[in-house]
């Protein structure tokens, strides 16, 4: 079997670390190679040393083997433009593989396409089929489970999940990221979409998430979060996810200096100490689970601001707060090392 | 068109509050007539003056012309011994209508032999194909929103906002039920089963359901709830519709008495004044609300202990308290108009 190369397709948005998330996630973490990202907007420059592209014709030149949908859209859905970007992919000979809520493998004109030019159609949140409600083994998985959680979408969770689990294996810890999203499903190469399930199976979801993370030998499982607990849209999901992976930490997520969420004018953010109190009191009875560390996003700002605003977190919630992007994720594996329970 | 006459199928069930919630459910509350029950295990009994029978075809002597299937199950899925029931029914000339998760119109079989015996399947839980995130619309609504939430699942959220709709609307106030679960829908004939949906649009799905009753002529919207904050397998749902319905009030039902999650061993309750806190500190940002009221189930108790138990949930929370199934909903509403803000 061919090796995987990804062509990213991320027009107008390879920039956007919001709707872009997903061609910016596999750039960094992924395991399979991205040859090219396909953005007629910045077309001849690089990201992370990857050429960005006008067309996908372009794209061909560097040999991909899969076209990826780089973009994230409100509701999920296609931008009726895309249609004929994944046509040409398509008729290029490249396998297709899909984040959004829209599935391609239930659209019956690509599904012909795909099959007279021999490729392959694959809905990355399409959830499998047989998921119910938990059992209750999320309370039995041999692991110290940590999800990450936040003030928002789309400021670092599964970054800061990622890193972490980065620096847990690089000191030889069982470490497992357990994908809870399309960018990380595309990441990992396993996992379920929690926000595309039905919705009484989320937790469902989750649990056989950190079931499945302890089958892959995790014994420090990071689960990424989704959403946000105040969150007008996405905060179902949140709670879901919550109580299902059953973690014993949280590590909480902000996007320094915002205060209100993003696409939500008129909705403000709690505060960190709020929500630090919030996660906890509504952490699931049979398993409560403490906040131990605050993980800042300091993008955009300077290292003398970013050094103030991790201390300004720290000092507001009396925990332990860096930037692991951008300081390294030592002091945050620390803080929950610290506090793992005594394992079974 | 001929009138619809329910032959309710709640095989084994019938008599049960939680799995048999949606057969009593249309009994109590529905529009259409319920002619006959079907439960081999309580055969020549009645509920409510209706006739419980042992078979579909005894059933078929009431002149039923739709079967509704009336029990709920874990996870949402038919026993296999209730197909041989369903195929009885459709060849029998009835209507199916079906609340589970599991979609009859998509059992190739049951819809061929539908098709064929000129019935019609319908799925109360199947979503409408166009949801998304909300919109703000919600926060827009000229009307006062009410749900109910609770400490548990089938402890009578839904009765409680159809007592107090039917009292609002016995006051002369322009009052509508909104339904968000497959009982109510039954009960109601719209709604959308906000459980059923895609995780990502159960705040959208909300959303759209009291744009829905302000539509209908609601200008006091109760809300049907669902689930609770703190359950293990619902909460994802619970906390995308308190956010996506943005309530001004909660009424929080309780069933007397009750201190584990209900089929959910080692899960237990928040406390009546913990619950209070909670729901009120997670509820929007944007719409801060309060919890007005609470309904307490005392079913089971006598009067004594039901005044008894009623008198210290009032006393735990501070707020006034009634058994509105019992003792009527007019304590509950006076509460609920007292809080009213003023409306646009």
């Amino acid at each position: 079997m061919q090796a995987k190369r990804y062509l990213i397709l991320a027009e107008e948005k390879s920039g956007d670390p919001h709707y872009g998330k997903t061609a910016r996630g596999v750039v960094k973490y992924g395991t399979d190679p991205v040859v090219a990202i396909v953005d007629s907007t910045r077309a001849g420059e690089t990201y992370r040393d990857i050429p960005i592209v006008a067309t996908v014709d372009e794209g061909l030149r560097y040999a991909p083997t899969t076209a990826l949908v780089g973009v994230a859209t409100q509701g999920g859905r296609f931008p009726p433009a895309w249609r004929e970007l994944l046509r040409i992919c398509i008729t290029g000979g490249l396998d297709v593989e899909n984040g959004l809520h829209e599935f391609l493998t239930e659209d019956e004109e690509l599904v012909a396409l795909a099959t007279r030019h021999g490729v392959a159609l694959r809905d990355l949140r399409k959830p499998p089929p047989d998921l119910s409600v938990p059992t209750g083994e999320n309370l039995e998985v041999a692991a110290h489970i940590v999800l990450t959680v936040g003030s928002d979408c789309a400021i670092g969770k599964m970054t800061v999940s990622l890193e972490l689990d980065r620096a847990a294996r690089g000191r030889g810890l069982a470490s497992v990221f357990v994908p809870t999203g399309q960018t990380g499903i595309a990441i990992a190469g396993w996992g379920i979409a929690v926000d595309a399930v039905v919705a009484d199976f989320i937790a469902g979801a989750a649990e056989r998430l950190v079931v499945q993370g302890a089958a892959r030998g995790g014994r420090l499982q990071w689960v990424e979060g989704q959403g946000s607990l105040s969150h007008p849209a996405y905060s179902g999901v949140t709670l879901g996810l919550m109580h299902g992976s059953a973690p014993h930490a949280f590590v909480l997520c902000h996007r320094a200096g915002s205060t209100e969420v993003e696409g939500y004018p008129g909705h403000p953010l709690p505060s960190l100490a709020e929500l630090v109190e919030l996660h906890e009191r509504i952490s699931l009875p049979a398993r409560p689970a403490r906040v131990v560390a605050v993980a800042l996003n300091t993008r955009g700002l300077g290292d003398r601001d970013a050094r103030a605003s991790i201390a300004a977190a720290a000092s507001e919630t009396g925990l332990p707060a860096d930037d692991p992007v951008r300081f390294g994720a030592d002091r945050l594996l620390d803080a929950v090392l610290e506090h793992r329970s005594p394992q079974p």
